[in-house]
C-alpha cells in the first residue's frame, strides 16, 4: 500500500498515519515530494488496510500495490496450468472446442447434436441441464434427467461432458455426471457456491461475470483455488457495455491479458458473448486468433425451434464451416486443434 | 411481438413467418409499409419466442411489445404495495431509515451502532451476519453469531432487523432471526436463492445486481412474488459505469422510474452506491427528493477501524446531521420520517 | 508519479529506473517493501512521464500522484468562483434555473416560452439557434436567425440569454448575441473550441460529456480557465450507461464530487440526462438536495409538436408545478432561488 | 414507425394517434392484439417522428423500423465500397497495415519510424501533426510543419500518408498535404467537422467514437457521404467500458456487423483500443481474423521516449514480428496483405 497525503497536510497527520500502520504492526516509510508527502507501508497486506487508512486524517488517496490475488497469478506460479479430461490437455499447445446445445431439451436433440459436433471435430461436449433464466417464466432445463441424457451422450460419443452447477446444494450431483463443472457469469460471485466446486476434484470452467473487472474474476477463481482445486479453467463470455446490438460485448484483449496476469487456461464463448449466430465464426476465429486456449460454441438442430437461445445457436453446417476454418487459423498460429477424444479411444 | 421483415424480402419469406406463428397456435397480422413489411403477432407471448421468429428467413428484427413481467407490473397493479415490518409501513406515506454497520463485528460494536442510530431516528437495524467478499482472504462475517448478536440488538432497542442471505441452505436460519431478508447486488439473478426467499413469508428487500437493467431488476422481483411472496422491497444500490471516482454510480432516475414500472416500494442505498462517506449524505438527500421509500445507511462507531467498508461509513455524529437534514427535506415534500418502532411500542 | 517495480526485479533494473527519472532532471527515492520495490519521483511531473517510465525494464506500474487539473482544482483555489451574469450569481447562495426550449423553433414559439419560464421563476433562457444532430437529415438549428430571436426575448423579458456555440468560427458570432455560451457534451474534448471560448470574456458552460470521467471534464474546463476565461460553469448531464431505459444516466455524485475537487459551480440537466418529461423534475428536485448551483430545464408550449427532443420537455404548466416544488425543497436545504433577473431590473 | 398503445387505453386515445399521423402526411394502420394495440405508420419517416408520438395520449413506446442512414447502409448499397489511395485498394481482397508514431516529433523520427515500417511490410505512414491531448498542457503536435515532414517522408518512401484533421478550418490546410484524412473518437460527433471533409474529394478514416454505438458510427459516417464524398473508411478503436485494464475495450464484434449493415471498409486500431504495447499483436490478428479490411499500428523507434502514447507504441522489432505473424494469419484466411506501394511504383 502507498498512502498519498493531502498537498499542505500537517506533520500531525503525517505521524497520525505512520503511527496507525505501526499499531497493525506493519512499518511506514516516508518520502517527501514537492506538493505531496508519500507514505510507503511495508509488510503483509491486512484486509480493508485501504480503506482504514484513507478515512485518517489529511489523507488524500491509498494504492494497493500487491496484487490481491496469490494462488491464481503467475507471479508465484510462473507456468501455465494445463487442466486434463480425460486424454484431453485444455491450456496446453493443443486448442479445444466444447460444443452443443445451450439447453439439453430430449434425448433425441441432444443425441444428434453430439454426433454432429464429434464427427465435425468437437472435443466436449457442453449441455444445459440447469438454466438460468432471466424470467421465471422461462424454461429452465430438465434437470436430473438432463444430466442423465449428457452421460449418456457421452457414453455413445466418448466425448467428456460439461455443464453448469447453479447452487452449492446441487454440487455433489451434477459432479456425479460432469466432467467439467461451469461456473455461469451470473454466479461468477455466489461465494458458496464457489467455495462448494472449490472442495471437488472436478476441473470448473468459470465463466467472467457480466460486469466483472479482470482482477474481480481471478480473485473468484482464487475462492476455487483457495479450496485446494486447483483445475481451474477460466472463460470469456462478454462483458455488458453501453452497446445492445450485440447481446454483449466480447472482451477479446481479456484473452492475452489472462495469460499475462495468471497461469489458467483461458476458452472463449462467443455464442453468449454476442447473441447472434452470424457473429459467432468470426468472433471464433478471432478468439484462436488472439491466443483462447479453446472454444465453447453452441449448436442445434434447429435453432429456429430452440427451447433456449436459438438466436445464438449454430446449425450443425455452419459448425462444420467454422471447424473448418478454425482449423487453417490455428495452424498459421501456429498451433493445431486438439483430436477428439473418441478417435483417440477408439 | 411485432416482426419486422427485410427490405425487399419475398412473398414465401412473409408467409412463412405467419405458417410458423399459426404452427406455435398464434396468429399473424400483416402490414405493408413503404421499405418494411411488418407482421404483428396476436395471443399469448411464448418463452423464447423472439429467438424463435428472428431467426426465419428474411426477418430483419423482433421487438417484443408485452413487458415481460407482470405480477411486478404496474399495469396489472395499480394501487402502491406497504410492506408492514411490526407497526412499520414501508411504501406509504413515511419514509423509513435503515441504518447500522455494514458488517456486525462484535457485541460492543452492534449496541453500540443500535443504540446511536435508534437516537438519531433510524427505524431498521442493518448489520451484515453473511459478508460477500470479492477476496477470499477477506472477512466473511460472524455468521450466526452475527444472527445472535442482531436478535439481542432487536431486544434493546425493539427495532426490526435487515440482513443479507447468501445461499438457499441458510434462507431458514437467516430468516428464524431477521425481520426482513436482504439479497445483495451480486444475488440478484441466483435463481434458486429467489425461489427460496419466496417460499418465506418474510419480506425480501431485493438490491438491484451492478450491471442490471430496470426490467431485469423487475424479473428477479418476479421470481420471488412468483412464489407466492408479495412482500418485496426494491433497493437501488448504484450500477457500475466507467466512472471510477466513486464504486458505483447511483442510478437516481431507477427510483421514479421502478414507481412508474411498479407498485413495489423503492429504498435507497447511498453508502454502497458511492462508496466514500461525504458522499453519502448528499446522495441520501437525493433520493428521497426523488421520491424513495427510504434509505440504507451505514454506520460504525470507528469508521477507520471497521472489519467491512469503513470508508463508506458515516460516523454517529455524521449521521446525527444527516438525519436532521432528512427531516426538513421530506417535510418540504410533503411526506414524514417515520418514528422510530420503539417510541410508538413505549 | 510512484513507480512500482516487478516483484524479484534486478538492481540493475531499478537503477535503470533512476537512472531515467535523473536524465529527465527529477529526482528517484526508492523504498523497498517486502514484495515490491516502490520509487516515488520527485520534481515537476512532465507530460507522458507515466508512459515513459511503464515502459523500462522491471516496471510493473506508475500511480499519478498530483491531479493532472491545476486551475481547475479547489487545492490551489480554495473559494468558491461566483459567474455572475448581470445581477445573477451563479455558485453563490442562490440556485438559479436556466429554461427555455431545446431548440429556437420560431419568434412565437420562443416569445410565448420565455414570457412563461420567466413567470414561473426562470432566471435564464435557454434556447439553441446551432444544434447537433446525430443524423444529418435531422433539424440543424435556424442559426443566425436563432440568436436574433433570443436576443429580441431578452430584450422583451431581461432575462440573460445561454445558447450553444459548435465549432470555433462561430464563437465570436454568438458570443456577440449570447449572455453565457454553452459548450454541448459532444464537444467537450473539442479542443480547438475549447481553446477558442477561453480567449472570450463570456461565461461559458462545459457540459459533461457522455463518456467523460470527472477528471477529463476539469481537464476540459482547464483548457478553458488556461486561456485566461475564470467564468466556467459544469454542467452534469448525464453519462451513457448499459441502461437503456433513459437516454443517459444522470450522475448525480458528481455534484458533491465536483463541489469537493473545484471551486467551479456546478448546473445539473436533467431533461437530457433522462430524455422523459415525466423523469425531469424529480432529478431536477435530487440535483438541489444534492447541492447542485442551479438546473438548466427544456420547456415547449407543444412538446408534441417540438422539432427537438419533445420528449424531454415540460409544458408550462408541468414547468410552473416544478418550480413551485423547487422552492420549497431549496429552502429546506438552507438555500433560496434566484429572483429572476428583469424583477430586480424593474 | 411503430407505435403500441397502453394496455387499456381508450378509443379516443387510438383515434387521436391516428388522426395526429394523418395530419402529418402519414398513414396509420391499427393492429388489434390481445393485451395492446399497435399501429403501423406508413409513408416517409420524418424527423423527430418518435419523440411527436410517444408523447401523444395512451401511448406506451414507439419503435423505429427503417434505418435512420441510408447511404452507408449495406441494405440501398449492396456491393462492398473500396477506397483507392494510389495503387492501394482499402476494402477489397488485400489487407492493408497502415504504421508510424502517434505523433510527428521530428524529422529524424519520422523518417526512421516510416522506413523501418515499410520495410516490415506497411502500406500507408500514420502520423499525427495535430494532436488531441486531454491536457492542455501536453505535447499537441508540430502542426504544419508536422504535414511537411510526412510530405517528406512520404517522397522518400511512396507511401501514402494518413493524419488527423481537429477542426473545420484546417480542413484545408491538412488535405493539401495528406493522402487520407483522419478523424479521431473524440471528433465522431463533430458536425461542422464532418461535413467540412464530406466536401472535399479525399478518403476519410472516421474513427469510432468512445461511446459511440453501431448506430451513431454510422449516422456520423452518413454526415460525410450526403455531403459527395463516398471515401469513408470505418475504424474501430475500442469503447469506453468499466475494464479500467486497457485504456478501452477493442469490439471485435463491430468488424463483422460493420459488414453485413454497412458496405464501407473496417480498420482496427489495436494500439489506441488497447493502449499497452504488448495487447497490441495479439487483438491485430484477432481483428484480421474477424475481417477486418487493415490495421493501424503505433510504431516509434524509442517507446519510452515517445512524446505521446509510448505504452502503446511497438517497436520496430516487434512491428516486424507482428507482420511476419499477420501474414500466415492472413494467408489462412484466404486473403493477403497488400504489398508495399512503393513496391510497384519501383
Amino acid at each position: 500500500m502507498i498512502v498519498v497525503m493531502r498537498a499542505g497536510c500537517s506533520q500531525d497527520e503525517i505521524h497520525g498515519v505512520v503511527k496507525r500502520i505501526e499499531e497493525l504492526g506493519l512499518k511506514g516509510h516516508i518520502s517527501q515530494g514537492i506538493e505531496h508527502t508519500v507514505i510507503g507501508v511495508l509488510g503483509q497486506p491486512l484486509p480493508e488496510l485501504r480503506d482504514r487508512l484513507e478515512l485518517l486524517p489529511g489523507v488524500e488517496e491509498v494504492f494497493a500495490v500487491s496484487k490481491p490475488y496469490k494462488l491464481a497469478s503467475r507471479e508465484f506460479h510462473p507456468l501455465n496450468t494445463v487442466v486434463t479430461v480425460n486424454d484431453l490437455a485444455i491450456g496446453g499447445d493443443e486448442v479445444v472446442i466444447m460444443a452443443g446445445p445451450c439447453a439439453v431439451e430430449s434425448e433425441e436433440q441432444l443425441l444428434t447434436t453430439a454426433h454432429a459436433v464429434k464427427a465435425a471435430g468437437a472435443n466436449i461436449l457442453r449441455g444445459g441441464a440447469f438454466k438460468p433464466s432471466t424470467s421465471p417464466y422461462h424454461f429452465r432445463g430438465l434437470g436430473e434427467e438432463g444430466l442423465r441424457l449428457l452421460a449418456k451422450a457421452r457414453e455413445e460419443t466418448a466425448m467428456p461432458v460439461i455443464t453448469e452447477v447453479m447452487t452449492p446444494t446441487d454440487v455433489e450431483l451434477v459432479a456425479s455426471y460432469a466432467d467439467i463443472l461451469q461456473i455461469g457469469a451470473r454466479n461468477m460471485q455466489n461465494f458458496t457456491l464457489l467455495d462448494e466446486v472449490g472442495k471437488t476434484k472436478k476441473p470448473v470452467m468459470l465463466k467472467r461475470g457480466l460486469s466483472s473487472t479482470i482482477q474481480e474474476w481471478l480473485l473468484a477463481a482464487e475462492y476455487i483455488l483457495a479450496q485446494g482445486n486447483e483445475q481451474v479453467i477460466l472463460c470469456e463470455r462478454g462483458i455488458r457495455t453501453f452497446e445492445t446490438y450485440t447481446r454483449n460485448t466480447m472482451d477479446i484483449s481479456a484473452i492475452p491479458i489472462i495469460k499475462k496476469l495468471s497461469h489458467l487456461p483461458i476458452i472463449a464463448d462467443p455464442s453468449h458473448a454476442t447473441g447472434k449466430w452470424y457473429l459467432v465464426s468470426p468472433l471464433a476465429l478471432a478468439a484462436l486468433a488472439a491466443g483462447a486456449d479453446g472454444l465453447m460454441i453452441e449448436v442445434h438442430p434447429n435453432p429456429d425451434l430452440a427451447l433456449k437461445d436459438g438466436a445464438q445457436s449454430l446449425t450443425f453446417d455452419n459448425f462444420q464451416r467454422l471447424t473448418s476454418q478454425l482449423t487453417l487459423l490455428v495452424e498459421a498460429t501456429g498451433r493445431r486443434l486438439a483430436v477428439s477424444g473418441a478417435k483417440v479411444r477408439a
